[in-house]
């Protein structure tokens, strides 16, 4: 017997609550049961995304998510501002391309995160520049990028901002009203808890006019008709009814910890393994670690951590995408994850590099940290 | 208590066996295990679709799946010959508006079939059409479409054929490959047992070249990027792993009873249905009616039925849309369905209306239908 557990950067272990609210009966979509269902599932997603905003449910993945966000905030011949330092940050830009916008790149090297400065720079008299594109956390490299900060600069420029918070949202500090992000995508299968299939968009209550107004004609990501059914808690097709019951199973669990509390326990998930692997001897590859995953560079002839970690004891982790396959490991600990499941993690990299002595520090280590926040 | 059972023509119920295994942990999408899932469903599905050509599926509902086609196999400018006699025939022609093709339409009466006659005169002497969208089964009247007599005229020209089989596909016979239909559409939460969130294409070999040709720019639905990645049992984005698991359980089901089996249970059902309609004093309100469901027109006097089969007998069936609201109600008998059910319906529909000599004489109409299929 081998417990598989995922420790990926997403899809995410998913609570035997959650995974149980989606196998209950099929509601109908037009029907009161599903409203009430749909009703909840959104109030709660508005505490997580910290906006009195819309926010829209759909049946797609994050990258559905972020199309939706192009093609209803922008239109064939616009121009954007584009942050790539990943292959999120990239996504964003081949979304733009396709979508006709021309999308000007502030290329930053993979595993660092963007500079407000070099964005401010960009917007200075700028009045045709439509949107800034960025994302929370570059899940490709376990980046944050400074949204608080890259918000108070777009502010002053009349680009809207929008934000790709697929990874990110539900362990890293995002606040969408109070630092005016006009709009913010995400998706269930990260630290939302909830099996993949269902893509979120939030759109700031001053947002709303950019969507309303803007020329671009679709069909099956049109917000101006999802706005309409919003009101009366449906939305305009088919939705994904047993997912979207999971996701209300899980948005409560979140909401009854606190957001803020949640936050705070992958804060301390992120430094107790940080702190373990300086102690194994393991550098974290990125400048500005996010709170839900720890990118970490394989060290020299120890290509076998990712495929032992799995075979040896069903501990399943990403390894790197693009340049970086084979240069790092990706280790998820956002959304269902506890103290024990980065004790579990840190003891088994440990073990599988025979490191006994870097494996008594970097559990100290982690405890240490731990008892700080348990403070 | 009140054992609630759908009787919508879409989402329908779905096998406990199925909502377990959507209740499976999450398996991460570019693992082996999720590899084999995924071949295990497309292949089944195949059978079902009676194509050998490539399946896709898409963390997306019907309505994605239709825009998947139209985005894939149009370029703005063109032309296409639509059939609109309901609601999703009407959908066809407002994608098409949308994504920039020209739709030359031929309206039917709502309940009335497609006349192939019509669409070989459209079609003669035009080689500017680049494709006819019609639907299998109209879900919005119940009524069934000619596709093989469709598609033996269609083929006469250089136009292809695109048919929406959402409501259909897995009750009404449809043979993609035998009837040489370029590409067929479908969903997951009709007869195919699973709840909503997944859409379906199926492309004919002979249709790939189409799509590979096509000049519009796509994204999340582009299927030269999906068919790059299929061909290792791959998708491009985040799939709805948990919705796959529960489809991979319902079509191996179907296929343990065998499609054609399945489809003469719907005809079985349908024609019981009927039957025993007849025998109830209500009219039918398809010319063509579908396997899956049974479009009834609303007594005179009659209008609580919907209402009273939820409220007394926990049985939800659909009303009829646009202008057919409050005109019809919409008996689905599709999918996870067996003879119970269908004396089931007829039973309260008969107890609610009061009428029991109708009601007796309407179950051994009913009888007489599982007889002649027993046989």
């Amino acid at each position: 017997m081998i417990k598989k557990q995922l420790f990926t950067p997403g899809p995410t272990e998913v609570p035997p609550e959650t995974l149980a609210a989606t196998a209950r009966p099929v509601l109908h979509h037009r029907k009161e049961g599903f409203k009430k269902l749909y009703f909840s599932a959104v109030s709660n997603l508005g505490k997580i995304f910290r906006s009195s905003g819309e926010i829209f449910i759909l049946a797609t993945s994050g990258t559905g998510a972020m199309e939706t966000a192009v093609c209803n905030f922008t239109s064939s011949g616009d121009k954007a501002l584009v942050v790539v330092s990943g292959k999120f940050g990239k996504r964003w830009k081949e979304l733009l391309n396709t979508f006709g916008v021309e999308a000007e790149v502030l290329n930053y090297e993979w595993g660092r995160p963007a500079d407000p400065g070099d964005i401010k720079e960009k917007l200075e008299g700028r009045k045709d520049i439509k949107a800034v594109f960025t994302t929370l956390v570059e899940t490709s490299t376990g980046t944050l990028h400074p949204i608080e900060k890259i918000a108070s600069v777009v502010k002053e420029s009349p680009a809207a901002l929008i934000v790709d918070a697929v990874s990110g949202l539900g362990c890293d500090v995002i606040e969408t009203d109070k630092w005016e992000i006009d709009v913010v995508v995400s998706g269930s299968q990260k630290a939302l808890m909830t099996p993949p299939g269902l893509g979120f968009i939030c759109v700031n209550k001053k947002a709303k006019e950019l969507y309303e107004k803007n020329e671009r004609k679709n069909y099956y990501w049109d917000l101006k008709k999802a706005s309409g059914r919003h009101k009366n808690n449906q939305v305009p097709y088919t939705p994904a009814v047993n997912l979207i019951a999971g996701l209300e199973q899980s948005v409560k669990m979140i909401n009854k910890e606190g957001i803020e509390n949640v936050w705070e326990r992958h804060k301390m998930f992120s430094e107790a393994t940080r702190a373990a692997m300086d102690k194994l001897g393991i550098e974290v590859f990125s400048e500005s670690p996010a709170r839900g995953l720890t990118a970490i560079k394989i060290p020299e002839g120890k290509s076998f951590i990712i495929k032992e970690l799995k075979e040896k004891f069903g501990i399943v982790v990403a390894g790197g995408q693009a340049h970086l396959k084979g240069k790092i490991a990706r280790l998820g600990h956002m959304g269902y994850a506890d103290k024990s499941d980065i004790l579990k993690l840190i003891t088994a990299l440990g073990v599988i590099v025979e490191d006994f002595s870097g494996l008594s520090a970097a559990l100290k280590a982690a405890n240490e940290i731990f008892k700080k926040y348990a403070k």
